[in-house]
């Protein structure tokens, strides 16, 4: 990067114009990379329906404005917060995009290196997702409690507490948090149903929390606190 | 109810017959009250979906078990607790189940005369549903906050809090809560904004919270303690 | 205190200079009024213990800097923060201590006046606390839960709370609050004796929760959600 | 264990008669042996003030009663709970008393070896005292709070929340907690004087939790999560 960084402008410049535009334009370029297409491939900015055509436009424009393509390390963000960064670097002067750009390639080369080495010195690019439920009313873990991880309205995970209230494994930790709203639902139905007084339908079934990821490197951990008639919850640590 | 209920048995069954069967088939019946039309069309029976047909085939069993229709008094019950309600009392006795559409007779006609009379002795019908922000992370109450309030996935009212961080006028209290699952969405990301460091996107920007009715003449109310990275919520008083 | 605050320095400093001297000194004085005698005997200095030495050497420095009296509105201070505020005044200019020592006047003619009169335009001098304990393990309010009020370590007040999980009075609201630290104790012992599983001694047996008051006129609440392993609390409203 | 709970009646006795009587009466017997002496000097039975009488007398009854003087292991209890301890014991038959005696050497003879030896398959014997310190307010785990730890109202350990909002060490992990009434003192005047908008004095300043320990060899985990204006706490795992 500090070699990219220090180059002249123009051979910088030139660097940017030989990189691929973003899907789906890009997928039907046939001398896209295998790796471009995996990743792009995987971003599924097609769910961005109907702004879609919003992302398509601004891309345009943004290849008229600075000379080369707009490039995102794709794996760090959802397809709505493509669509944002897409418009908001748009207002950039072309220095401020030239480095911009230099530095989301920095994000795509790091990914690309990590996936192939190992040993020590690898720099961090996994975020990490967990969560704890513990029942207050009992004073202890909740076992069996399920949860579904949703990203931008898709359900992508889902897992079950052990006696200790977390998930085996963490719910996501397998590369970059990709910037975006997530949602975890917990469901408590059947945790609930042995419980006293229980009515019907019971107080809480599913308790949906949903937060921001901003940091995809972040460690994000969401405790739910699970009374019987509250719960609690925070950013954990 | 009194001298309904000392009735004698054929008399009771025979009041039973003359009941109207429940929407969506008895929409179709010309002879259908007025007060009954609008009753069981606000029902929204037919929102069950795929789930219509079960409730379909349950009224006929109902109806060949029982020598009289389903009734239920629509008023107090979202359509899958009418259904649940179906489903349960199939397995009544006959005695049981006398008394059980009987009671049901009395709700709605205790519904069709507090909505004509008024003055003191009018029996309890109203439920009542109501909700408060308070912003623990600067010791005030949080206002502009705006709440959709959703009825088994429908949106049936919306509201923003004043300074006092509740909503001018109650969420809901025109009668009984139907009994069934709802959901509070308070929209935070505005009020969010001013904050210092928020993120994008902030760590929360709308906050769902599921509860379930089961008392339809009941008091439910809902806050919520909303810090910067945390919030609580229980069953208030 | 328009009339006050306009008049000449030198009539104002001979105004200040006809006040009395602060307790525990002015209590030898035979020409205190009885109502200064009476809220300053209420003020108690002498609990300050070890720190009397402390005012009464302020004191003087205090005379001898500014030419009367240290004067401060007893009944809005515990006799720490009389102290505290003693010492803050003493880095004043002679300026703004004239108008420190007269706005100090007029607290102690308002509450003067409003003691004597009635009726509407009474200015608010009157303090609120109060409490409320909900049990949010069985989703209603906690009674039967003793809560006792102490300020600066002092017991001042006990109450019980009733069905609806509150005091039937407030537990202070007959004058300003007065500045300090004060502690509610809940006491829940016998309210958890017929919890499920207690343990011995049981997990909460005394919640104490302290808070400062720092605005005589303020109204605090402090609630208190009792689950059976966790209780929150925050400044209601 | 076995062996000795095996052995006939007259045998146990025998063995029950042999042991000491429990402090302050037995540390002034020359035969006392060096550990007896430093459990019961470390009990700390003088500190029951009042009660100590309360218990000489039932020390007195229940040698009486069963023959034996009154066995406790005084390293799994505060003298409070000694007490209470010897006052239900006395309501025991014979034959009950006899294997409470019993377990209660057991617990003493299983310390005093696991003093001794080391290596895989020691008994647990430790329990567990922790705490952690979160900023709701700020996302983050609160560094540099001082924690007091109190048992029955005697302060026994202190200590400051690192970067990740933990004390370095556990607070109590040296041995069995004894049964009893403890309290952490969470100070934070210091970590608040740097927010916005603080009031003097603070809206909290010491934030005391107070709880029960009745498992000595349980793990108790004490998080605090602190925002601006509210704070919760749990029964942590």
């Amino acid at each position: 990067m500090a070699v990219v960084r220090a180059a002249p402008s123009d051979t910088c410049i030139g660097f940017l114009r030989s990189h691929p535009a973003l899907a789906p334009k890009a997928l039907a370029d046939p001398s896209l990379t295998a790796e471009s297409r995996s990743e792009q491939g995987g971003l599924g900015m097609t769910s961005l329906g109907d702004q879609l055509a919003r992302f398509e436009a601004g891309s345009s424009d943004y290849e008229s404005r600075f000379g080369f393509p707009f490039i995102v390390c794709v794996r760090r963000l959802t397809p709505p917060f493509v669509l944002r960064g897409l418009e908001r670097r748009l207002a950039n002067t072309p220095e401020q995009e030239r480095i911009a750009a230099l530095a989301e390639i920095g994000h795509i080369t790091r990914l690309r290196l990590v996936d192939r080495v190992s040993g020590p010195g690898i720099p961090p690019t996994t975020g990490h997702l967990s969560a704890h439920v513990l029942d207050t009313a009992r004073g202890k873990a909740a076992e069996g409690v399920r949860i579904e991880v949703f990203r931008e309205g898709v359900l992508i995970k889902e897992a079950v507490t052990n006696h200790d209230g977390r998930s085996d494994e963490p719910l996501l930790a397998d590369g970059p948090l990709r910037i975006g709203r997530y949602e975890l639902r917990f469901h408590i139905e059947e945790y609930y149903a042995n419980w006293p007084n229980v009515t019907d339908p019971p107080w809480y079934d599913v308790i949906p929390i949903r937060f921001g990821v901003a940091e995809p490197e972040g460690h994000y951990h969401i405790p739910l606190l699970l009374g019987a008639w509250t719960y609690t919850t925070y950013r954990g640590s």
